[in-house]
């Protein structure tokens, strides 16, 4: 609302007394060693207060997973910071950093997966013995996947690649450190999605303890995963300035720093071989994932685990074998992003499914509902559809996902130059961090104050998807009161235990049970009181509208504020601090078999493009998303979800790409790197889905990354069966849309 | 520490960007109507921004106990405020105030008890039917006082006064008000006492919920109980002009507006009658006793409750009658300071002891030991002592102090012109709240960070008195690490539910419970973790030296910080919120009978002066405070508090007064205002007594008001044993101890 309104205060809309301004030196090359950094001419300059290197950082320099606050010995990417600059004016920070002189000697540049790969290749981290990145590696196997080859039919095979994506938030990264009294406490204030993370990172770089750091998080103009570890590393730096001048320090990126400095989409290479029957069963397949991790390990470890489970997608396949592992290069990194490598792995995925049912001339509807996962299968990772185990909502989703959006195949071939296509894309997505992460847990906080006002607090943030919404609502709901009597302050990491990070659709799902907990917990302390005031057992009470009664004798009745009172004025607390924890899940990682995810959401996405095929333009006409969501908690925010999310594959799948040449970044900001505007968003339609999953709080399921995840899929099978070019590496952009259709002869664009 | 470096940063010390300043027009009649206010003037001075007037209040004018935020109609002392001016500057401010014109109708004040008492008088609060503050009046009635008088050989009657007495704290009274993000949140530095009371004050005046404001206690110059009413209205004010003006707004004291705008000690008048046999025996008291509460009903409602219980001293009294009231008056007003009206008591009480001895010609000692209450007896409020009942430590605590301090009776009378005299004064002091309050409860959160520090937070507050230390100390204990892994976060009341005020020594004996309760159900998540590391029972494990082990099997062991990390990597929660709670307890308002409070602390003090007949000057020159803490948990900051709580006294005995002249105060700084500098400090020594009581944390109990409250009296008592002659009324300044000595025949000046 009060981003709307205009009222919502940025991080870069505060300023404190005394603040100073600071700016990172970048490296200027993707791989070299650092020889001297001089700072003379920059000290020279009089705004100028300090230059700060990694001999001044009080604590550690290694905060996270291989990434230094400031790179001392060597660069591995155009955007390892060397030094930063700190001045009374942001202007003369950024001529500070200019001034600046670095000694390099230049390494040769690790590109791509295949210079990564290449035997004899330089090493981006050469404390190791190669290239991959050893934690990323994963495998799954279920079944026998010999057999099920020997059974099948025929054999397809195929690879597909994705691209580097940008999260393109309006706002790009700002943090502000702020030394508290005495210099033993420091706030951080920023557009940060993961306060613990900062906070313990922040606390590693001053050598403190992570009490003594506390991350305020502002309004975040979004962030959809990407606020996070350069982010963090920019905190870092601000605190470590903070603390050597003694002031409040503001780190603000342009969008051209945050571009290029900043986590990205991973880019994925699929290897498929698929054992098909005539009949369309799918039998039998084996998959080798690698993903392009960049210069460092950053979540590469996380989202090839997602991706070891979801790669062969939501289909009753027997016998699978799925590999998967990342690799360094000295590019800009993969991150956190909207759907952790499930966009990339459906587009793949379902790309292969229409292929597979051009092989078989299948309606690829047909081909899905055939092969779809029911009840009474099991899923890769071997847990029971349908009764007795996880809700199966995939076939029913797939009928009335087509039912509504009257789906039909086009006839081919069309006539004229726009060429008209129908693109279908079916998912499954494991919830939260599932055996990722062991246990995924977190904890809630709930108030009531002397007032009757209710303060919540979360460990997880509201990032703009709207769990401020949907916690104040669960509440309100369990606690029978008024919504307007929730307030949710800014997240603030004093307040709470570490709940992890807010990812992975855990949101609602997790960080909801422990709300519902913690309300659950008020609301029985709120019963006894009034048990107290009614003279009845507590046990038989309920609240309904802000009156506590039994319904057995609902004449006899107290009002929610007296009962508040009389708590206040007989010294009994209306508080809770609840934790809800999955608990360590049964999984084996050698096999991939186990319990991955506690429950899973399903959904389709039914795309129409129109393909002008004498510019390569594609035009998105309308869509329809399917959503499972468990159960709608809010409506309105489930649909303003999958419409953002649409977009965002949209972008991905049509016009996104991050160029890079020779290890620079080519386009950093949005005259080069093209995102869907107002213009090119079609008619999309949500079809929500509940099906009773009594897994998240109220049976509430998460939907953020599910909104994104099948749309760039069904995009470029849309486009693939307007144009009959199938491009098989994305983005479908003008060039490969238009040089594919008039080009190839074979219907198959590179 | 930080203070003693001097890197504390106070309220003064912060700066916000943007901030503005306020400055309070304060009355210029103690008693009058306000006909107009003018505020042209002010507003034409360039830098000035805005002029608040009681219809600029959002919320609700009337905050607390019958104070207004600004006066409207009509104003009850000098020191109400009747608008605020608003300026860029804080010269600019002060001018912008002086520039109001403010147009009275003067009304005739009430300035005394006996004012206020007279028929006919004009009344303080026009909407009373007198000027008796109706909810201070309390009884207690013990035994039968008429049967006791009967019974009695003779009959002494006294009366006694004091006078009001300033908190004198270094820094005066400062609040900055800084608006939070979209104007929905309000946070409030400042150097207040009771942040909880001062949330609820700012969001009623504001008419929010109290979750939206977060009031944040910086640094704290010294409190002593004063920095509450009137920082809490300051801080209300400041809020309003900074949501008026969208800007932070600071609001600070010059030293003479804090002395004429805060509260200050009461004065109470003591009329007592007593029936003495003639072995020494007290078979009967009673007592009126008044006090004089100011222009508003501040805390005479609780400090006369505390006095209707301690009136007759710690002495076997088995028939008393206590009445307590409190007046109002145009001038300032009373309010909570270091002792809490037990000072005043002990002073009249002990006086009266001595003069009872006086009467009997028995050493004031021995009339002590053979009243004082002992294993067997009751306390005035009916509550056993001794076996099966409260500890009674009194006798012991007689002969041991005057053991230590080798006391003796000077011979009478005394060669030359300077006197030397010894005064003993025994005390005792409920605990807490007690039954004042209803129910004595708070919260505190432990949490275990994943760095393996621990994070501590209460809803009380340190201000100066060392609660951090204590707490810290409870923490490390109960979970067996290190002091050095505690962190105690500034005060923020948005993290953790009201738990009440920091007042009534309830800091160590109350928050310590509940910080010791949440530290206990940590212990026991941790010692569930270690069990799944040991695979032994959790039960039988202990923490020791951050290490946890079965005593039984004493090799099998487990470091704590093992078990922090498998928690954090399996979801498991080592944090707890917990609250302690008194439970209302069972008390007779009408009888003063049942449980006041839960336990008390004993003491006794004798001090020796020295006094130059020709001058009147007092020196004093040594004393022995003796105090029952239960356990000391911390003897060098318990010797601190006493020796500060002495050295107050002593300036409440022979230095202190606040002057005023037709309801004008005259002493507004330390020019006119005298307490006792580094030079009148005498060689004060402390008897620390551990009686084993097992109501505080590890048997701990209060010490900060206990340390104060015997002082005053014992030096009176010392000056009146060395001239001969009694001053009933404090203080015992240099007029009327000379006065008292060359001029009074009979031995009594007034």
């Amino acid at each position: 609302m009060s981003k709307v309104t205009g009222r919502a205060r940025f991080a870069d809309d505060l300023s404190f007394h005394g603040m100073l301004f600071a700016s990172t030196v970048y490296s200027q090359h993707p791989h070299a060693r650092i020889k001297k950094v001089d700072m003379s001419k920059a000290m020279d300059i009089p705004e100028v207060l300090a230059v700060i290197t990694p001999d001044d950082v009080p604590g550690s320099n290694g905060v996270m997973r291989g990434f230094l606050v400031l790179a001392g010995e060597k660069v591995k990417y155009v955007g390892d910071g060397v030094a930063l600059v700190v001045a009374k004016s942001e202007t003369a920070a950024r001529k500070g950093r200019d001034a600046v002189v670095v000694d390099y000697e230049p390494l040769p540049p690790v590109l791509s997966i295949d210079d990564a790969l290449k035997s004899g290749a330089s090493l981006v981290h050469e404390d190791k013995e190669d290239n991959i990145i050893s934690k990323s590696r994963y495998q799954l196997k279920k079944g026998d996947l010999e057999r099920g080859f020997a059974e099948a039919d025929f054999i397809v095979e195929r690879t597909y690649e994705t691209q580097f994506v940008a999260h393109a938030y309006i706002e790009p990264e700002v943090v502000i450190a702020v030394p508290d009294f005495n210099q033993e406490f420091m706030t951080i204030y920023g557009s940060i999605q993961n306060p613990f993370s900062a906070r313990a990172a922040v606390a590693a770089a001053l050598g403190w303890s992570v009490g003594q750091v506390k991350i305020v998080q502002n309004a975040v103009g979004g962030t959809f995963g990407g606020k996070d570890e350069c982010a963090i590393l920019n905190a870092c730096r601000a605190a470590i300035a903070s603390i050597k001048t003694h002031r409040p320090v503001k780190l603000s990126l342009s969008r051209e720093e945050s571009m290029v400095e900043g986590p990205k989409r991973h880019p994925y290479r699929f290897n498929f071989k698929v054992g098909v029957k005539k009949d369309g069963s799918i039998l039998a397949m084996k998959s080798e994932l690698i993903a392009q991790g960049g210069a460092y390990n950053n979540k590469a470890q996380f989202t090839n685990w997602r991706a070891s489970i979801h790669a062969t997608g939501p289909y009753n396949i027997p016998n699978i074998e799925t590999r998967v592992f990342g690799v360094y290069t000295n590019t800009i990194y993969g991150g956190a992003m909207r759907g952790f490598s499930s966009p990339q792995c459906i587009f793949a995925q379902e790309s292969l499914m229409d292929e597979i049912a051009q092989e078989l001339d299948m309606d690829p509807l047909e081909l899905r509902r055939k092969n779809a996962l029911s009840p009474g299968h099991t899923l890769p990772d071997g847990q029971l559809l349908g009764e007795g185990g996880l809700p199966a909502p995939l076939p029913d989703i797939i009928d009335n996902t087509a039912r509504k959006f009257k789906y039909s195949k086009p006839a081919q071939p069309q006539e004229g130059s726009v060429k008209k296509g129908i693109g279908i894309a079916c998912g499954f997505r494991g919830a939260g961090l599932g055996a990722e992460a062991g246990a995924d847990a977190t904890g809630a906080i709930v108030t009531v104050q002397s007032d009757g006002s209710i303060t919540i607090v979360s460990g997880l943030t509201d990032n703009g998807q709207g769990l401020k919404v949907a916690f104040s609502q669960i509440v309100a709901e369990v606690l029978g009161v008024s919504l307007d009597r929730i307030v949710y302050p800014t997240t603030d990491t004093s307040i709470i235990p570490d709940g992890g990070p807010t990812v992975a659709s855990r949101g609602v799902m997790i960080g909801g049970r422990a709300m519902e907990k913690a309300a659950l917990e008020v609301k029985k302390k709120i019963l006894v009181v009034a048990g107290e005031i009614l003279q009845l057992d507590p046990e038989k009470l309920t609240i309904e509208n802000e009156e506590i009664f039994s319904p057995d004798n609902p004449e006899k009745r107290v009002s929610y504020m007296d009962v508040v009172s009389r708590a206040y004025a007989t010294g009994q607390m209306l508080a809770a601090l609840s934790w809800f924890s999955t608990g360590v899940p049964e999984f084996d990682y050698e096999t991939g078999q186990g319990k991955s995810y506690p429950t899973y959401s399903w959904g389709m996405v039914i795309t129409e493009v129109e393909v002008d095929t004498e510019t390569g333009l594609v035009k998105v006409n309308r869509a329809l998303s399917t959503h499972d969501v468990g159960t709608a908690i809010n409506p309105a925010a489930i649909k303003g979800q999958v419409y953002g999310g649409y977009v965002m594959g949209q972008g991905m799948a049509v016009l996104e790409d991050i160029e890079q040449a020779n290890g620079f970044v080519k386009s950093k900001n949005f005259d080069e790197y093209l995102i869907p505007t107002a213009m090119d968003i079609p008619d999309i339609d949500v079809l929500i889905v509940e099906t009773g999953d009594t897994y998240g709080p109220f049976g509430g399921k998460s939907v953020g990354e599910p909104g994104t995840e099948m749309a760039a899929a069904s995009v470029a099978n849309a486009i693939a069966q307007a144009t009959g070019r199938r491009i098989r590496n994305l983005p479908c952009n003008l060039e490969r849309v238009f040089l594919g259709y008039n080009l190839t002869r074979q219907g198959t664009a590179r």
